[in-house]
């Protein structure tokens, strides 16, 4: 029997709820929860603002823990072993994306949350290649959000080959923001801090910014044109995007990590005149939030977090929608 | 003096006009005008769609001739050479995009026509590493088109690194489009041609499609799902572009090379998902201009042109804005 919290309806409150799992599978691991980070999208889904919540909806997909039982098949991580789990939990690992290292962009890949139950829960079920074991040194109370806010900023980084070299920008200096300005700065680059909260400025400094911009002030940003190599977006909120494209230098990229609201809008003259790019990434792969995990160690990179209880898993997403996380709310068993 | 055919006003027909060019500067080289292709944009800047148009304005910048005079410091070209020249006509070889390569990108890189006179005339000048050297065994009389409109294309499939098993499409099957389809088939690649015009279909696999889709069919689209590495819009219309990024395989990229009218709209999630790329990029620097003529000799890639006489310009004209253009027009003196 697991023991877990979920919401019975879009909205609703989170409340004890006991299921009972199915036999575990050949190559899946089950893992005892020790720690769960909790994500914004933990409040889109509870709230189905995607369309593809289930109900009972047991949130959690940034879960420490140790492994409690494996299946029959399962070679890469043994029973007490401490890994991490993020908001994949399982993907086919035989299409051609899982087979070139892509796991995360597997057109089959399955949320820990999305027809699934997550790790707002004493155990939770995943397969074993996304159980990713923990380096030794890292703290296993602060390292949950490394495996989806953390991997969210990260991998972008790895994908589109950041140089040393290049003055790259973070739109939104929150939860994914914090830690996209530290994985930056200890990658070399010259990193600018968009925020619409001057109240974030000594601490964006602190984190890795050189500077500090208002992200809702056209006037500064016009003086930043033809500036970044790169700029990545955290926010979930609707900006003028054709200014941040301006303050792209030529050849430059404007990335979405973010889910906005509205359409993203781009004049094609914008982009052809320099050459220019939008994208977006989910995620990353096993061996992506590896090799972050290990560049996390060696940098003294971590999120700040506030500790919650699992017992308060209320108050702490009321505190999270009130936009009062500073910056990364973890829950605790 | 310079023998040409300008426009007086906004959307005024061409008429013969003589100028009295400057001094040839020193880095400067003088061209005896034997061919020169139209261009959609010469009709857009004749029509001062962008803003940007000075009159009387002198269109033409799909040129081909021979040297005729030099200035002091030219090293690269001498008289009596046959040379091409395209859309840029000068940038500032000092800056770090002109260091590095990325001519075509100098924030300072000057139009052929735009503040300058072109290509419909008896003479025009360019700075002289704009003045490309054509390769033997090139047909200077259809040649001229490349300089722009093949660029255009031809560039982005340098610039990505796009790889002979990557399976491309191309939007539009006209002025640009027809010479995609042939440097893609020459590259290797999977070539899909989507044209409005079924007409087009025969002669669009003949150029270097393998498959045909009308770019207006939402049905066929959607069967095209998570289908191609790279699709280039060439067109100057406005598309459902959604459905478009839908038939990108994951880290595929949707990239303009024509200016379509309205703005493109993107979902965030649709660029989220999978890792994808909405991207633009103008024409190629003159290495890339020199390497796709080594290219097109190579594969006996040309465009299919229709020649008028320098005297019937305005009738060559109305049979381009007219959409009747199959698929290149080119002016002979």
């Amino acid at each position: 029997m697991i023991h877990a919290y979920a919401a019975k309806t879009a909205g609703g409150k989170l409340e004890p709820f006991e299921y009972e799992p199915d036999p575990l599978k050949d190559e899946e691991v089950e893992i005892n929860v020790e720690y769960c980070g909790i994500c914004h999208s933990d409040l889109s889904m509870l709230n189905n603002e995607w369309g593809i919540s289930q109900y009972p909806l047991v949130p959690g997909h940034e879960v420490v823990g140790t492994v409690a039982a494996i299946g029959d098949r399962v070679k890469t991580v043994k029973v007490g072993q401490r890994v991490g789990l993020g908001w994949y939990s399982h993907s086919c690992m035989h299409c051609e994306w899982c087979m070139s290292g892509n796991h995360n962009l597997c057109l089959k890949a399955e949320s820990t949350i999305v027809a699934r139950h997550g790790g707002f829960a004493d155990k939770v079920r995943a397969h074993e290649q996304w159980a990713v074991p923990l380096p030794q040194d890292i703290d296993p109370a602060k390292v949950g959000p490394l495996f989806c806010g953390g991997i969210t900023v990260f991998n972008p980084i790895v994908q589109f080959d950041i140089k040393p070299t290049d003055r790259v920008g973070v739109i939104g200096i929150g939860g994914l923001g914090h830690i996209a300005l530290q994985f930056l700065r200890a990658w070399g680059c010259n990193v600018t801090a968009f925020s619409t909260n001057p109240d974030k400025e000594a601490e964006a400094r602190k984190l890795g910014a050189k500077d500090f911009v208002n992200s809702r002030d056209p006037q500064a940003l016009e003086k930043l044109a033809s500036s970044f190599d790169m700029i990545i977006s955290t926010v979930n909120a609707d900006l003028d995007w054709g200014t941040y494209i301006n303050a792209l230098r030529p050849k430059g990229r404007l990335h979405f990590v973010g889910v906005v609201p509205s359409a993203i809008q781009a004049h094609a003259f914008s982009l052809i005149a320099g050459q220019k790019t939008l994208s977006g990434s989910p995620l990353g792969s096993p061996q992506t939030i590896a090799r972050m995990l290990d560049f996390a160690v060696r940098h003294n990179i971590e999120p700040i977090i506030e500790t919650f209880p699992f017992s308060q898993v209320n108050e702490a997403i009321a505190h999270l929608e009130a936009g009062k996380a500073r910056y990364r709310l973890v829950l605790k068993n």
